[in-house]
């Protein structure tokens, strides 16, 4: 009923909604560029207080173009693996909040933790000395959609009201352009058109490609495809089209409708790259092999400047069109850079220095990721903020773009809006350096933003959680672990020792120097809000075999 | 550059059209409901002069309501195969004229005359005395892609606009769901978004799935998956939703934000069925396996009531919603049933009785096929027309419909606007019933809608041309045949043997008293409008064996 009521409202407002585009910019067109896998120090545009090795090692001056146009925000956080920050960005909410803490299978009723996500894998709990937590592995289906629950046979499942329908009922085109991941095929969560989305290319259950390369269609080889091969991209089969180009390509022509019809947009561009499988990008991979990369870097390599090719594109297309002033652009990743498997060469568990380890960690490396807003007009250029935010502040951040007010949600959301972040708070830099108060790399880093300017408290806590174990193989330094970061400090929670360790990450940024036993005051306090946290959102805990109980929160050992 | 210069004036003229639905009826909702491989007589609605005993064999309750709402096409055709009549329907040129005459194969670059369009068969010419014509087996691409031919390596091509991509420029929110089949894989043509829809869901290269059932994944099996699987319908994997259903729901789920929108929508629901495979919808099978048809026959018949349970969820979706008004429905088949093959159980040749074969000839079995429109207050209700009417007039008829008065094409467009045919004729023949002129079936059958009151001239001549081999054994009464339509008169051109055979249809239906000997001057006048169409159109022709030489045209022999 209450939807049929949302209706009849919007029907109403509908035509002064259609005409917002055309001059006033209280709907500005939203894009969201999300990639995949992509670590903070994998960029030439160094998010750091200065360059580090890894900046060298890749190739991307449209990050860097983009920058110049915009804010970095250097303390951008995500969730250690891609389907809770993903689920996230729909519903707003922490992941253990959700109880979707990793990532789902290709398929229903398969528990993927530490089996690769794939159907057919047999051996569903690797791990010696934890039992898998019950978690919602059958991920996110749209609240509308829970009286169809016996049609799929759902359990294991989050109902939450996703935010694309919101932006949609506000009388934005939604269109969804890459991986989707938010459920698994045979649930209504694998179909983007569930989520809101008007428009969908190549959005279902997986999550990654079975091949970026055209010659390979995308997976889609006959007698061999399944539902990891990319779909609605036929045309670029047997082509030299590599896909993440397809995608850019097919994404920036889906916005010719909308700017015809004076429509804002919202462009969620979710690029397949950078996750495994590793591959060349034909187009850039023969410098890095010149330059000495051993075969898994210079693949990498090149797929990382593929993708910044990508976003070079939306910003050559926006410029083409002339909407740059209306349209906020906004660049993202979905977790850490991966550290482990090898298939990016060099030497395991350093792929993301300066930060420690990678995908799935609750150490920076897993959880920290490179984040720029582009917003002529609105955002200050070329500034620097570093004030945390995590993937739940998105939610609340398109709603606020988008004028929606008071959002009606099934779901309790936890996340606040970074509107003010963005503009007030990168206008507010740029006259602190235009006063002489910023000057190098490193003060830009660490100058503050107040919350009486931006609305947002750099001390706020934010909580990663990941009570599963990533591959096969045990990982010590990222299976079964919690985090908060809460202004300079971290607390790290080990859920296989039950050790706490805490971080000053302003002059420890690797987290190498455990200074829990000198601040046992403040481990207790942060130790007491994450296991608040947790305990409140009745998070999935893993269970110890021996004892057949559930793992302890951290404010419980 | 002329693509440019209507989209500044699209711009412009955008929130007018947008406004339109709100009240005023100028540009109605459009739905297109299209199936495919469906008979003229393979339903319990008679389109014929009488109840024909093919019409007992079929349960379909929603095609009567339909027609009691609106008016029936008696004398409808489309192209004896699926690929010309679809892309006819893009681009308005008649088949022969595209050089388009035969069903695409699934990946480019496979000329599928013969093989059964199944990339690896290696047999691609089985005639022994006829040899492939050129044609454009790589089938349509739209014009506003021809400067990517070269990335595709794109030839046997017909570059047209398509009019999807008019109706979206006149500010239709234009959807696909369901079949394409407009281009192999490997060209832009595969892709429904190439054509101007805004939303596609499912349709790319394939003419068939390779499973109806659910519990198959529609054909998306791991590790046995191709292009020919389903896409964009993951969530009802491993459910009890056959294909057709979830086509349904799927495509009546995309209506929601138009109608929101206060946007004129086209949707092009083109189901898949009843195409080969020939399987169980297991909600209706067992009620014919009951009554004692065998296998086949029982399968097909329960996907022919499934299709028009669809037919009835879109009937009932009008309703709830109170657009049936604003809403112009139209049913159409892409073909005649197939009259060869075995799978639809029952005796072979005789599926389309009284009409003589199936899909593939120039006989009326493979071209005449049941045809309904409804639109509540402007097409008179329970009436019938005979006015032959054929696939090139859906382009300008939608044209008419969405208001574009001078539709900007690079092609030459063949056909004409059935709009006033369905108003104003379906109009005249109530007036004709309520002055007692017509009584029965057959009355109602014969009675003829002069061209003053439709525009359409009943004399008009349609030419249908299919000079290839549908299967790998030579079809008598299917392969190498042309055939002219003309009044009460139908002139078939047998290519093999050179004959001319004409038929009376107002008296012989089932085109088996041939009068050709004691009709010379018509013939010959008929040979010589076929002929003359053909020539102009320089329409594709096989090459004899034995001479190297093209076939002759009808008025050459």
């Amino acid at each position: 009923m209450k939807i049929h009521k949302s209706l009849c409202h919007l029907a109403l407002a509908a035509p002064m909604a259609l005409a917002a585009q055309s001059g006033d910019t209280t709907k500005p067109n939203i894009i969201f560029f999300l990639v995949d896998d992509y670590g903070w120090s994998e960029t030439s545009l160094p998010f750091g207080d200065k360059v580090y090795p890894q900046n060298l090692r890749f190739r991307t001056p449209n990050m860097e173009r983009m920058a110049k146009k915009g804010v970095m925000l250097t303390n951008a956080y995500a969730c250690p693996v891609s389907t809770p920050t993903r689920t996230c960005l729909m519903t707003g909410m922490n992941p253990a909040h959700m109880g979707i803490t990793s990532f789902i299978s290709l398929y229903k009723d398969i528990q993927p933790d530490a089996i690769g996500g794939h159907p057919g894998a047999t051996n569903p709990n690797e791990s010696d000395i934890f039992a898998h937590p019950e978690w919602n592995y059958n991920a996110l289906c749209p609240a509308h959609l829970e009286g169809e629950k016996d049609l799929y046979g759902l359990n294991h499942t989050l109902y939450a009201t996703p935010m694309p329908q919101l932006l949609r009922d506000a009388g934005y085109h939604t269109i969804h352009v890459g991986k989707a991941h938010w459920g698994p095929a045979g649930t209504p969560g694998s179909n983007p058109y569930n989520m809101g989305f008007v428009v969908n290319i190549a959005g279902a259950s997986n999550g990654h490609p079975k091949s970026y390369q055209p010659e390979d269609n995308f997976g889609n080889i006959p007698g061999k495809g399944d539902y990891g091969s990319v779909m609605n991209m036929s045309q670029y089969y047997g082509s030299n089209v590599h896909l993440t180009e397809a995608v850019t390509r097919e994404a920036l022509r889906t916005l010719d409708n909308p700017i015809r019809q004076h429509q804002p947009f919202f462009l969620y561009l979710s690029h397949y790259s950078n996750h495994t499988p590793i591959q060349r990008d034909n187009r850039f991979v023969q410098k890095y092999l010149d330059m000495g990369y051993d075969e898994g870097q210079a693949r990498y390599a090149s797929m990382v400047e593929g993708m910044d090719k990508s976003l070079g594109d939306v910003l050559d297309f926006l410029d083409e069109r002339g909407i740059a002033d209306n349209t906020i652009l906004i660049f993202y990743s979905d977790n850490g850079g991966h550290s482990v498997g090898g298939e990016k060469g060099g030497e395991l568990h350093t792929q993301n220095l300066p930060l420690r380890e990678g995908k799935g960690s609750c150490y920076e490396g897993g959880i920290r990721v490179p984040m720029i807003v582009c917003w002529p007009g609105h955002v200050a250029p070329d500034t620097r903020i570093n004030t945390p935010v995590s993937t739940e502040d998105f939610f609340p951040t398109f709603m606020e773009l988008a004028g929606v007010e008071n959002p009606q949600t099934v779901q309790t959301r936890d996340g606040e809006s970074m509107v003010r972040l963005f503009t007030d708070g990168s206008e507010f830099v740029a006259e602190a350096r235009k006063a002489g108060k910023i000057g190098s790399q490193a003060e830009a880093n660490a100058f503050e933003v107040p919350a009486s300017v931006s609305g947002l408290d750099p001390q706020r806590g934010l909580v990663f959680h990941f009570p599963h174990q990533l591959r096969f193989e045990d990982q010590d330094d990222i299976d079964f672990m919690s985090s908060l970061r809460k202004g300079d400090y971290k607390l790290v929670y080990r859920m296989h020792t039950g050790e706490l360790e805490l971080y000053n990450l302003r002059d420890d940024l690797g987290e190498r120097n455990n200074i829990a036993a000198k601040n046992k005051k403040l481990v207790k306090s942060m130790a007491a809000e994450l296991g608040s946290k947790l305990r409140g959102w009745n998070a999935p805990m893993p269970t110890v075999r021996a004892t057949g109980k559930k793992v302890a929160l951290p404010d419980e050992i």
